[in-house]
């Protein structure tokens, strides 16, 4: 799975029909400290994340792993809203309040 | 899944029966203003995108979930047409009527 | 789908026995002009490609998605022949006669 | 598969169900001598490694063949620890007692 | 596919039960004249590989459609050793007796 950030929503009017009501967000990677790098991708989110969360995505058939993405053609999926990351025994990163 | 720009159309006579009469699109990435990067890719189209259409593409088994790629030799789909990304709660791209 | 030429061919004795009489061609990725860049990679041929056509390569799990790849550990298939390319209005490659 | 060392631990409350109980480990992926280079990732754990090991990492739809990852969503796991790696006709890789 | 050569082995005694008993080599992958590059990966042998040897490595759930990797939590496979590889009308590669 990779560390991304939740940075914007996509809004797509012609889409495939599985995809009706599903909310698909825009990420980019970060690493253990939730700094971003690297080009925006898109994700389903299956676990209500909102922007500026960190989250974790699983990408491939993995991602239609879910009771939501179950058959859609959908490659990458939020699963997860990360709390608190710990590297090296210190936190890298908390989630703020 | 990758934002990416319909650039171009492939001809191919000679192919996998599956592919008779599908439409293969170049692409290539974008970044979330439709601003291309990279090498040209080729996906199927699902929901009759057009040039300069800003879409999303699903790679790998998940490209195969639609009425049109079941059990074809695609490994990349288009699923998509964007009409708007919002990011850091501004508009970073608006397709044009 | 990536856009690739045959540029060569591959000869294995020991194999997996389901790669039997199948012909395994090395290929490197081009740009829209069939101009080629990066490492070669190898794909399973099922459109009698020959050396200096361009092709379309499909990946992962894809690839089995043939009569000829069935069941067969391969992740790299050619799977149509180009015969022109149109980027951005212009023909970007045409197959010589 | 890859080789990894494991540098950290993941807390998230909010995730898919199937994850409740699970142990999802960040790593960065190493040279044959144990070396982390490049930006870290996140693997579902089924050995019980721990921060300091190096291991080896399998990702996509192998990274559910394991009764602890079997239909969920997770697309990396660690399969193996290693004890040590042998490159070029020496040990180049010895883990500590 | 990739081209890569064989430049070492693993040792693991905590891994996955399906592992048992399976050879995992070291790897980085080539050119087309054998020359490797990039960073060490590994796969699981079932053609009986050995140090030096120029194969072809297959990845994702390709890499579990063989007899030995059937079910089994790895996602690259060395399914066949090269003898040959002709590229532009030249052997750029040829094994040694």
């Amino acid at each position: 799975m990779l560390i991304a950030k939740v940075i914007g929503t996509t809004v797509a009017t012609i889409k495939d029909p599985k995809l009706t009501g599903r909310k698909l967000l825009v990420l980019r990677q970060t690493d253990e400290h939730g700094a971003p790098f690297g080009k925006p991708y898109v994700a389903i989110d299956t676990v209500d994340a909102g922007a500026g969360d960190l989250v974790l995505t699983a990408a491939g058939s993995s991602a239609r792993q879910t009771d939501i993405t179950k058959d859609t053609p959908v490659d990458t999926v939020i699963m997860a809203i990360i709390d608190s990351l710990e590297v090296d025994g210190k936190i890298s990163f908390q989630k703020s309040e």
